[in-house]
């Protein structure tokens, strides 16, 4: 079953079309792997299995027809189960009323999800420990964390309890939980994944969904069945040439690579980390490519504290719009300390300050983007630092001015690729070993150019194939 | 010469070119046109004639090398130039250091900038009346007003001072002014022409860029000359699969068309304006369209209240941003009494506020553009009342109540375009007689798909083929 179970989305769906195994075995052998793993890691916090069950015996049609998927415990809307946003504030008050398009092309495509993983609360930090459910584990070290804040998506991806999961993006974190996980985490362009119906634009657009996934071409079939516009979306790129799934097996031709190793904020970079790029660079550089070390020249200053002040309105918005679907009265005990602080500092924030910030967040963003006037991509390692102890974001009193600091460690290379829209991929490229000898993950991103997934789905395939990683699990007892 | 100022941008462009007539000529022309006719109708409210005929002598390149050109009075940085928006709280503190990317591409495409044109107050209302430059005069009826806020560009363009102008609209502001000044008055998709680098989204990208014109060829080709995104741009719509200028002589195949005559304010429209719509319903049907009365469901009330509040947090930032550029610290006396109320209502707005309205929004968003998935395109007046007396958006306490009725007269028909980003168009296509004989021209709109200006344009050309419009021009005496 261990075979199984680490199968990508795409080789499950095969082994069903063919028959050689039923959608029920697969769903059945997920719930058993969930009773098995979840106690431990956390990662699964609302269970739906006899949803998964009953519709795991429907007729199903599509590319994923059977294939066990988590969503997110955040934003993702499925008719009928309750919706948290990782809060005690929202947690017990509220059960969606109508899937999201998104929940929508997952079921359409065939996709049986058994449940809703765990993040941060609001997705606000880039670690999935909230408090109301406690920290999700990381299956390669479980006294660390998954990263954030789709980490629970990504330690059930890991440790083979689906093979592909919902994830979501507002400032890396669907590529720092991929990176910390051992995992693909492709955050598409803006807009590529509509957010409808319930948001549009919000927060100038910083929030993309997608999946964690342990192949590129995971990544990239299931982008092909959730990839375009609805009516009234704000943002509609352009759309791809071709199916996204055919570009994993194309030549990505001879692209020129920025690397870059310290991150916007410019802080220190973990050696193996930086070793983590370099040695990615080496292999793209023997697979043909140019790679030159250059990295943008963006104010760091004024993007991170701009880029906080627009997360400062987009908090005050989610409560209220919370407040409104719930009638429930924000109240301090409902929240952990930060998102209580911010929302604190939301309501001293007018319409003009919030948008002040966003303009100031869009200088930094054009700064960015002419670097991919010269180069094809920006190649760096996903996060400054590895997965780190659980605990590590800790915002007691004492430990507050190093907790903005931490926050730049895991988002520096990340979170400007939300504010520009552009798509980023977090691979796992690289393995630190630890002083019990065991092996610690850690990702390398490309940043791509607006609109071109394409382009970072070819080279991401490359790589796996010079380089595969689809061997390596997580060494953990448990996963027996 | 009356010939000559009458021909429109791509005609002038072509003398140009066959050397039949100079640049410098065709400047002078402007110039003189602008001094005999601006007194009356105060359409220039900053000359640039210097600077212009320096330019026209200087060798030029591209498709409109040689055309007199106006810069609308908002947004458009041209280095060493003053810009106001408007508002005597910047008048007089301001001269641009660059020129913004827009009339960077118009300066590529040789366009000769004569000057800024009036607009209202930060583009706040549609009507083109400032207090600090005084109205805009209507040339078709000099005891009316223009429209706004693109007002000033209009009746240049109108009165033959230049064949083409630079108008922006955020509610309506290039399509309204059109409509009451018989030119024709493309709104683009969202992020079509870049805002870059000052702007690139704010206030939900309702703000969109392009020019008023009185063919449609002109539209087009002007739309070719600045399309598309710069590095950074936070919107990026589908590129358009060839010219747009091409696109003016292709057939627009069998088109399904919903034709609506009542404001989604649900106001009264004049019959003069029901009409305009019907007989080009009636037109269309004799083209081989097919024409059914059928208009978007869209929650009226949260449109106008929302779209109102987004506004509210725009003219905050826009002031705020100025208090940051001129170093003034704005007081009451340096603005309009609605737009000093407007700005105190933004103080008492928090970004959450703002956002909420946003998302409201962009609810009637989606209520709006679900429409377009069952017909190509909507087919309504532009405005609900033909072109006003000036003094219509009277503000004084007495007539508070009325203001924002006679707002949704003028913008019940065009503001949800900016919040979906759809492209629009107003066209000249019907002319209302006056007690004293004149005539008044009255626009009819056309809302198309996202990203599909081509559909228009095709459309557009078409029945400007059926209906020609370019022999009109305003009866007034002093345009000998």
């Amino acid at each position: 079953m261990d075979e199984l179970v680490f199968l990508d989305a795409t080789g499950q769906a095969a082994l069903v079309r063919e028959g050689k195994v039923s959608s029920t075995e697969l769903v059945c052998a997920a719930i058993e792997r969930i009773e098995q793993l979840n106690p431990e890691l956390n990662a699964v916090i609302h269970p739906m299995f006899e949803l998964a069950l009953e519709r795991a015996q429907a007729p199903l049609t599509g590319p994923f027809s059977g294939v066990p998927f988590l969503l997110k415990d955040l934003g993702a809307e499925y008719r009928g189960t309750p919706l948290t946003d990782g809060s005690a504030f929202v947690a017990g008050r509220y059960s969606s009323t109508s899937d999201s398009e998104l929940v929508r092309r997952y079921k359409a495509a065939g996709l049986v999800i058994l449940g809703k993983t765990n993040t941060s609360e609001f997705g606000l930090l880039p670690a999935t420990e909230p408090e109301h459910f406690g920290p999700t584990r990381n299956p390669w070290d479980t006294s660390r964390g998954t990263g954030g804040s789709s980490g629970g998506s990504a330690a059930a991806v890991a440790t083979g309890m689906v093979p592909v999961a919902h994830a979501s993006d507002g400032g890396g974190s669907i590529r720092i939980p991929a990176a910390c996980c051992g995992l693909v985490g492709l955050k598409p362009t803006r807009g590529r994944n509509s957010l409808a119906p319930y948001i549009g634009d919000i927060a100038g657009g910083i929030i993309h969904e997608h999946a964690v996934t342990r192949s590129v071409r995971d990544s990239a079939a299931l982008l092909d069945v959730t990839a375009g516009p609805m009516p009234g979306d704000p943002y509609c790129p352009s759309p791809p040439q071709g199916p996204f799934n055919k570009e994993a097996g194309r030549d990505p031709g001879k692209l020129r690579i920025g690397l870059g190793t310290t991150p916007l904020n410019g802080a220190q970079t973990h050696p193996q980390c930086i070793a983590a790029a370099r040695n990615t660079a080496a292999l793209c550089e023997e697979l043909g490519h140019v790679v030159e070390e250059a990295s943008p020249g963006v104010e760091s200053t004024k993007l991170f504290k701009s880029f906080g002040q627009v997360m400062t309105g987009y908090l005050g918005w989610t409560i209220a719009a919370w407040e409104q679907r719930t009638g429930k009265i924000p109240a301090e005990q409902d929240f952990e300390s930060a998102t209580w602080q911010m929302f604190q500092n939301s309501k001293k924030q007018t319409g003009a300050d919030y948008l002040l910030a966003w303009q100031r967040l869009q200088e930094c963003c054009r700064q960015f983007a002419g670097f991919f006037t010269e180069y094809d991509l920006w190649l760096t390692p996903t996060m400054a630092c590895p997965p780190a102890p659980l605990g590590y974001f800790d915002y007691s009193p004492e430990h507050r001015s190093r907790y903005i600091a931490r926050l730049g460690d895991y988002t520096g290379f990340t979170l400007i690729a939300n504010a520009t829209g552009q798509p980023a991929i977090s691979l796992p490229l690289h393995w630190m070993e630890q002083e019990n000898g065991s092996q610690l993950p850690i990702g390398v991103q490309f940043t791509g150019r607006y609109g071109d997934e394409a382009g970072l789905i070819r080279l991401a395939a490359q790589l796996e194939r010079a380089r595969p990683w689809l061997h390596r699990h997580p060494p953990i007892d448990f996963c027996k």
